[in-house]
């Protein structure tokens, strides 16, 4: 076992009959879905909202039944991953792309916990490339914009050299910071660049962490 | 000659040879671009830059030649229509749907005029519903949240009762406001929404306003 699978599996304690999960997106939450759809052999039944058609196609293939955001009143909790996370419980996300939906529905949620294995587990924030989903129309101006502040912005690309395209249709760029000194200073200066449709600092955003170790132990971390 | 007329031909004083300008959408650019057009046939060269479809369609119709956002360096002035404005120049955007990159285009440029009819000055904003451009993924949680708000959101819908969708792919809620206090705190407020791509509010944007009446005579508003 892996800490991602540890942690991925730990996950289905936050799980009763009849919630509604919010599914988030990555290869820790792959364990998680696949633990899901074990139980839910055994007889539990949840309900799903996911964060990207990634984990759209999983759940189909698992037989998790999924309905759309719009169309739920409530999620009782969102099991999701990170790239970072520091000591408060604020974290970087949006390294698989998804971090538009996987914010939508965080914040759609009554209770929001990560899984990561060890290595996400960081000091400080920021090593880690910040992602900022962006619209086609106007990316090189909002590229430009990071570039005078320093931010160091990558436009992100597929395998074939093509800008990648979210889920919603937009760019990515990734800011290479290495030190982000104030999350929520940066995340509210972001936040009001035109063009910048969101980011991926989520701050004050969570309320527990599972992190996997190597050896299978978990480390809890619940927002206090 | 009717005010959108006035406002719209006037305009052409603003743009001098081997500019690059930024072209708004909708009924008053319309006249804007048809006497510029007519200038151009006379020798003014000029390189445009659209906000919508739309404009880049009458742009090609008229011979006006046009360059992307991305790909320019600088816009010297951008045209550009309003629903309200504000005696300090502050105003509400997007009736025709284009708020997002008229913003984009606004921001990027050294000088913006708007060109308005006399029946678009108001006292106060907010008469006029607000546009909030929204990720469809989402939109029924921005919707609650902003009828908590009690601002009143009402989706968008084209003339077959489907939502309307932007150029960017997204969909727009109406703000139903009626007075709108502080503009500055709200488009402060909006920018912090996970869901709203942006909003129809442009505050200290604008640097001149060009008010046509319905005998053809102008006011001229400049930013002080």
């Amino acid at each position: 076992m892996n800490g991602k699978e540890a942690a991925g599996r730990k996950a289905i304690d936050e799980i009763s009959d009849g919630m509604t999960v919010g599914l988030g997106t990555g290869s820790t939450v792959y364990y998680f879905l696949q633990a899901l759809a074990e139980k839910m052999a055994d007889g539990l039944s949840v309900t799903g909202v996911a964060t990207s058609e990634k984990t759209v196609a999983l759940a189909k293939e698992w037989n998790i039944p999924m309905v759309s955001l719009n169309s739920v009143s409530r999620i009782d909790v969102t099991i999701d991953g990170a790239d970072e996370c520091d000591p408060s419980l604020d974290g970087i996300k949006g390294g698989g792309g998804a971090l538009l939906y996987e914010k939508l529905v965080a914040k759609a949620s009554e209770k929001r916990i990560w899984i990561v294995d060890d290595r996400k587990k960081v000091e400080q924030l920021g090593h880690f490339p910040l992602p900022v989903e962006v619209i086609p129309f106007g990316w090189k101006k909002v590229q430009a914009l990071m570039e005078n502040k320093q931010y160091h912005p990558a436009l992100r690309r597929n395998e074939t050299g093509e800008p990648f395209i979210t889920d919603a249709g937009h760019y990515i760029l990734d800011l290479h910071l290495e030190k982000i000194q104030n999350a929520a200073a940066l995340a509210d200066e972001l936040d009001h660049v035109t063009g910048i449709v969101e980011h991926g600092l989520f701050v004050d955003m969570t309320d527990k962490v599972l992190i996997g170790y190597p050896d299978g132990h978990i480390e809890t971390i619940a927002r206090t």
